[in-house]
């Protein structure tokens, strides 16, 4: 007989609900696509034509999706702003849920989704943090745990995207709770995977420009930002998120211990071609940030899937992904505000004179 | 309903038929892996776990496995020297091929399949020239289409393995035609795609040492080489292949033109990571070809299920299957013989004197 | 008849006064060194070996050395804290004068050498920030300056020290001024020249940790630190530094644009020699910061000279000399204090309610 | 007293000639440019601007030029084919010579030469194969030296100019020798160096096409050219020369071993600087030989310097300079005959049949 598969529902067919939706149902050999929900008739057309013909049904209402008989689980890739009320739906339902980041752009949000599954301790939750699935992390990240760099003392991580003149950013800062909780909330998670889940931040500062993009005024967000996080224990993240790269996607990390360093993605590029003109060396990049992960997401589409039908370990907690929210939301606050943030040991924030 | 998956059946479960099997069974969202076949009993007892659960049937009969019903296509990954009598049978079977390279290590055999596909022109048969299907190389292909480099003038190439102490290679030897035949191959099929396949040699020259595996003289081979085609029409490729690689798989390729040049895998790399110690700074590179060409081997499974299917076109011919098998058989020949081996413009070899 | 030569006096031959010395002694075609001073006797030692054969006059006092007769020039390569007083007594003396940086660790005392130097406009006086001699600093700007990267708007630079077990870097804290007035200050320098010197800071941050050298806390100081500075006019620059490096010298720096960007030494090396071993591929990288910018410290020398002889002009100007160690000096009081400071556009401190 | 200077004079003053003038003038401490000669008014014309003011005699005449009071060496950077004329006659002056490469294009003349050069052993006689004054050369050999690459056994090397339209490449093929023996005798010199000069080749094969210098063919000469030379004990050296990159001056060789690799010149760079633009991540590389070469110049000029004054040992044989001139022009008699050329392990040349 054959062995037991994922009865899986993708919510939401944007940018990056399709590329889930097609992920399970291509390239996630244990899970089978069943179900698709969208609100957008433009994204249903798009369905009827690449999801229906493989036995895929279609909503165009998510409450009536997750009561499809024999669905076992739901990946969530709608707006941001209903991630966690169809969480909470569908882990009420008796689903594993796997929800693009971040579960809510308000950390109380992301609070009640995480306890509503904390009650469901059967069922798999996560909250999609691309990164912890990617190769090139997953190789640093063992380095560092072998100790190849003694103690992670240093973490440097930017998330810059290419810019992009049609206006998208400016309309999508209206909602996206500002650039470090959009962008660098994936350094953050990062942080918290090589500094530990349990570091405590003690002070932040953040200072930002509108460089490209004057329409960011407005929403109060901001086209480039640099963020430096201290933590207690001799520990310090420092953050810079753009939206200006000319040349494309370049999310780079560096961790430097106290004996060694290890970078990821110093040196972006497409493929493996170089090209040799009179103007020098020439390499590509990729334009997006699906181009440098494309994989990740494939991986965490089948881990979580293995999660879910043998309950494997995945690399990463809710919890943390409140965590990582809270210190974006953070470092916004005195990216906006223009002050400095302070913290005592146990996580309280402070003023400065009190300390 | 859902649309036609190609049914298709494995032959062979060794090293690289297990990852053709694998890729078709997870990895070709359009095709359907329904049967496998393997002399071997341990590769028999492989598939009862990784195979039989998900619906295919096992043989170890190969003639039983393709009478299978409603079997539309075979992935032939024996051993080489029973690749040309399967193949045949199989399209005489009215079955699709995708058959492992080479077709024979003997040029006379492998002109006799490629024949038999002749004669089945509503068949599918290819060759499985994996570097035809990998990222970088089409992306390199691309632009020297667009003129980028100018006319394309020199080629070099290299199929560079790891050092393997365990005698693999030796025993290897007996039967794989030689280094030119069975590494450098690859580099002649790149130098008919990148040169164009109407290329005619005009002298070739190959030298080779016995380095770190003294088993291979019995076989009159050699564990690094190095040979040069020169053609008419003012282009010359030169090759290199070694199985002594103390650091991984390198294979590396340049394409000159007259106004520029590609390079494809200069740097070879394991991934996106580097790591900062007392002693340098260093990248971990890939093992084995695999680590490079695993991608190409599942756009390769997918389409070839896709020209199976709907008819498109394969990025490699038949008949240069056989070509750059022949050229390979040439250069092998220069290497044992010591000797220049020349040729007159339409391809009749030659003694220098004559011409 | 041969041209003049710049007749130049060395003060100071620790580490880098020998450097110097011998550069304007060897490799500054147009200058002779004259006369060279130290306090020390094994210096002293050292260049009566190195120095006086080639006609180099010796002394043990500074005062006397600048009264010899003929002197044209002196370069000050002095303990920090001297030089001050021993560029104001040359240029009195009539003396042109290139001082290592920093003037002072003090901004009120680097403002009263600049003033003197100011009342004798006939004299060259330079404070060595080698950085703007670096052949790829400067093929960087001017990629800049042509408009390559449009509207510079971040800055990232990093000083970055190998880590030094020997207790070097806690006896030098003493005095230093602190890492962002003695690392940082250079990375500053290279701000002001491609963010152009006229920019106004409008708030600082910064913050750090004590990771291998405990001995630093009595003097206030840190091992790591970074940095953020936000200027009017829209433009940030964040720094690094670090005394923590296990690999060597990594001095990087990058500048992006609103339609482009350049890096420099973001690969550091020693030379162009790649290792292969079975732990991957390996470049060594320079252990200090000579070796990153020996080339440099010679083109110093060398415009330096050809400045005093022809009037030509020079890459720096005096007052960015204070302005580097105004802002490293801020920061540094950003670090230590764990507050962040705002200016008004005029750049006046004023406390952020103020604001 | 001060140190005794090498007193030396320049002969030819052309393109090279002018730089080994101007590093005996300005970079060379221990020496004193005394002399200069050229036969060319323009280059005199030149000389007395840049030599005559800083004390350098000036010849029309090279007998006389070697006749001047007090010189003790001669660096000869005339045309090729008067360099042994003028070597054999400085040596019979009492002069030490170092002659640019090659002593001339006819091996029996640099026998002649190095013939002289042996019978006055307390003179120093070095024919400037300047690869072995490169930094990054010395490090890769002396990683070599110490066993990190266990036994080398394979080299590529390539010394590739950047494409001139001025048809100076033709003119010069009418006197140079033509490619191996003008460009490959540099990779010659270096296989050499790191095979060791004691090694026999056993046969060589060379193929060449022109592709962008038509002209060259009516001096039987190439543009692009590969070569292979197959040695007695079990090493290969391959070499391709060519004077089409379009991007600038490209020499690369890599040393392969037993155990490990190391490359030299992989990645071509003018500087540290990398550019990022919407067309990717470029760097540029230097236009020409003396771009990537300049400090090893400076080095052997130092070298041969002090190998004068104190009988320091140089790190190149003058009979190397001869077999590296003699294994090219048997490269480019394999070129240009079409044939392979075979020896026995005494050296001397067979016909294959005989062997």
């Amino acid at each position: 007989m054959a062995p037991k598969k994922l009865q899986i529902a993708a919510a939401g067919l944007g940018r990056m609900g399709k590329r889930h939706a097609l992920n399970f149902l291509d390239r996630t050999p244990r899970a089978e696509l069943v179900a698709a929900f969208s609100p957008d008739p433009e994204e249903l057309q798009w369905a009827e034509q690449h999801l229906k013909p493989y036995g895929v049904t279609l909503y165009d209402n998510y409450d009536k999706m997750i009561e499809q008989k024999g669905l076992d689980a739901v990946v969530i890739g709608t707006a941001t702003s209903v991630h966690a009320e169809e969480a909470i739906k569908a882990i009420e339902k008796n689903l594993h849920v796997l929800c693009e980041k971040p579960l809510s752009t308000d950390v109380e949000v992301c609070k009640d989704v995480v306890a509503v599954a904390k009650k469901h301790p059967h069922l798999t939750f996560m909250c999609g943090f691309s990164r912890r699935f990617d190769a090139s992390y997953r190789d640093a990240y063992k380095k560092v745990e072998e100790g190849l760099i003694g103690r992670p003392t240093i973490l440097r991580s930017q998330t810059c995207d290419k810019h992009d003149p049609s206006g998208f950013f400016v309309d999508y800062a209206a909602w996206s709770g500002g650039v470090f909780v959009d962008m660098t909330v994936h350094d953050i998670d990062l942080t918290l995977w090589f500094f530990g889940d349990e570091i405590v931040p003690k002070s932040i500062s953040a200072h930002g420009v509108v460089a490209v993009q004057p329409g960011l005024k407005k929403y109060n967000d901001y086209d480039n930002a640099v963020g430096i996080v201290e933590f207690y224990g001799g520990k310090i993240a420092y953050y810079y998120n753009s939206r200006m790269m000319a040349h494309g996607q370049e999310d780079v990390t560096e961790v430097i211990g106290t004996e060694g360093k290890v970078s990821i993605n110093l040196n972006p590029q497409q493929n493996l071609v170089n090209v040799y003109t009179p103007a020098g060396i020439t390499r590509e990049i990729p334009p997006h940030y699906y181009g440098r992960f494309e994989y990740a997401f494939v991986a965490e589409a089948n881990e979580f899937t293995a999660a879910c039908l043998d309950g494997t370990r995945l690399p990463n907690k809710p919890r943390n992904a409140v965590k990582a929210v809270q210190i974006g939301a953070w470092l916004q606050e005195a990216l906006v505000s223009g002050k400095q943030i302070h913290f005592d040991e146990t996580g309280r924030r402070v003023e400065k004179a009190s300390l």
